[in-house]
């Protein structure tokens, strides 16, 4: 017998309640019983957000929500500043080109963040800029970006910022209408711990006065279409009726726990993943902590092992399925995801039978080590605290 | 207590089986043990489609996948030739003019097929003309198009055929291969009745030409990543797991019944529809029995009732869902939709529901009448008949 269980950026965990949601019986997605709960979802996904922005549910993937971004925000030859310290970064940047956008590349290496000083000096340099799109979190590798002070530089000037906060959002605070940030795009299958299938996407007035002059062609991604639809609390298609009931559903037990105690959460369990590899003799591939994240922790594979061949003795072995690297990260590093329904014992188990992996490879080290500094830095810092008091 | 039905055009009932696969745990896209459901799915695809093309899933609505077959297919200003007689017909018409193909129209009546010869007469008449646009089952309408015929014709001219199936596909028999058709669009909330949220695509040859020279931006629909993907039992971005899932099992079971018979099961289940409108003195939209498919029933209202009305009272008070009608249809037509998991009974439960509204809006008629020549022609022509004997 080998238990299953699923530590990756997403799909992350699902609760037996979201499940059970999600694997009702459908409603007709234009009756109003659906209407009810499209209207609760959008509510509930602004409270997330931070928000009185309108929140789109697009039926895709994140990407589809990036695409969606870009597609309604700009003119074709318009200029856009894409900063980038990852796999979702690069995306960014390729989706823009394909949609015959004038590229600036703002290229950070990849485990490294953002300089928000230097997006100042681009858009001081060149008023023609139409838009800045960063990560919150850069899923590929674990960073975090310090979009508040981005936003603070973007809204004097006439760009728009585009936020990727596909795994960032739950894991760490955002304020997207304090923070300053025109476009939010998010994930049912991140933080919020639903199935995949489904992003939302938030836009401002500011946002809204770019869309209404794009002329980049789209159909089923097109926000206008979008918006008259919510009026009446729809989407304009056949949405993913089963994943948006599961996501209220998700959201209720999200607001339950408190949205700032998810946060706390996320934090003790980024701390305590961090200390558990350094315990292991691991090296991070963010190596300063204050540019981590809390939803992802990106660790590079040791010399001499392959990092495939270690989440898949992990997978197949232990039953415990974690990320490898993508893009030009693929197999050097190993991510352990720790965002939505994942709590202490669940990353105990994932050190377990990393630890135990890491054994059956050959790699040398004190066996317990990496438990016992997760369990350690939890009992230090242990967000049930505040709970039980 | 009100028991909930549903017999819509999509979402279809779903299956406790089918509920049951969708509602578990998922697990990782870029697992192995996703890609090799994923490749049961494709294949279970290819022999619903009869067809040695590939079929490609997107997690969209089906209108995400018209998008696909249009963006991927053509160049802009490109001659296409939308045949449309109701409201997909017209979507197709808004895509392709949403981005920048020169459209012909080719108009009939709701309610009318498109004529074969007329798509003759264009293609001969303008050799420059490079796809053909055609609604296999008009849901909007429930007229099917004789697409065999139409194959025939576009198959010696440069031009592809794109047929729309979403609605039509399981309903009534669709060879993909043997009537030449280039692209087939279907969806999983309708004969497969699998939950909302997928759509998928086949793409043969001469369409695969078509796709190489196409240079029509896209990036979340392009089926060159999706192709490059598939190889690896993948799809380029997140899929709706729980959907695809859903749909592997939805397909076993849909051979297990054997899709011949399924065929059957809704020519009797429609047939008995038509016979049970004709009983309560309604008026068909599709006037000749000869256009109708099998998949959805489209009433006339009565005079001095009102559709809205109409489909409120069989929903709050009987707990019956069916569909209204579409764009200009709105309000003067019902729908019955009898396709996926439906059987004898819940037609007969759409029709006394049906029955019982009438009776409450005040129109005149023999009760019971309705729900009688559902259950006579029923009996007349069982699909259980074979699998009994």
């Amino acid at each position: 017998m080998v238990k299953k269980y699923i530590l990756t950026p997403g799909p992350t965990p699902i609760s037996e309640e979201v499940l059970i949601e999600h694997g009702r019986s459908l409603m007709h997605h234009r009756s109003p019983e659906f209407g009810e709960i499209f209207s609760e979802v959008s509510e509930k996904l602004k409270k997330l957000y931070k928000t009185k922005n309108d929140v789109f549910v697009l039926t895709s993937s994140g990407s589809g929500g990036m695409e969606t971004a870009i597609t309604n925000s700009f003119c074709k030859g318009d200029k856009v500043l894409v900063a980038s310290m990852g796999n979702f970064g690069e995306r960014f940047k390729k989706i823009s080109q394909t949609f015959g956008l004038d590229v600036i590349a703002l290229d950070y290496e990849w485990g490294d963040i953002v300089d928000p000083q230097d997006i100042k000096k681009h858009l001081e340099a060149d008023s023609s800029i139409k838009g800045v799109m960063v990560q919150f979190s850069e899923t590929s590798t674990g960073a975090l970006n310090d979009v508040e002070a981005i936003g603070d530089i973007v809204k004097d000037f006439p760009a728009i910022l585009i936020v990727d906060a596909i795994s960032g959002l739950v894991a760490s605070d955002l304020e997207t209408d304090k923070w300053n940030l025109d476009i939010v795009i998010g994930g049912s299958q991140k933080g919020l711990s639903a199935p995949t299938g489904t992003a939302f996407i938030s836009i401002s007035d500011k946002a809204w006065k770019m869309i209404k002059k794009s002329d980049i062609p789209r159909f089923y991604f097109d926000l206008n279409a979008a918006k008259k639809s919510l009026e009446k609390n729809q989407t304009p298609w056949t949405p993913g009726i089963s994943i948006i009931v599961a996501m209220n559903k998700a959201m209720d037990l999200l607001f339950e726990e408190g949205v700032d105690n998810a946060f706390k959460r996320h934090e003790a369990l980024a701390k305590a993943s961090w200390a558990g590899a350094e315990a292991l003799g691991l090296e991070m591939l963010v190596s300063d902590p204050g540019k981590r994240g809390y939803s992802t922790t990106a660790i590079k594979v040791p010399e001499g092992i392959d990092g495939g061949e270690l989440t898949k003795v992990m997978r197949l072995k232990y039953g415990v399925t974690i990320a490898g690297g993508q893009g030009k990260l693929k197999g050097k590093i190993i991510r352990i995801g720790h965002i939505g329904y994942v709590e202490m014992f669940d990353l105990i188990t994932a050190f377990a039978a990393l630890e135990m992996a890491l054994n059956d490879l050959g790699y040398d080290f004190e066996p317990g080590a990496g438990i016992t500094a997760v369990q350690k830095t939890l009992m230090k810092n242990n967000y049930l605290d505040k709970a039980i008091s």
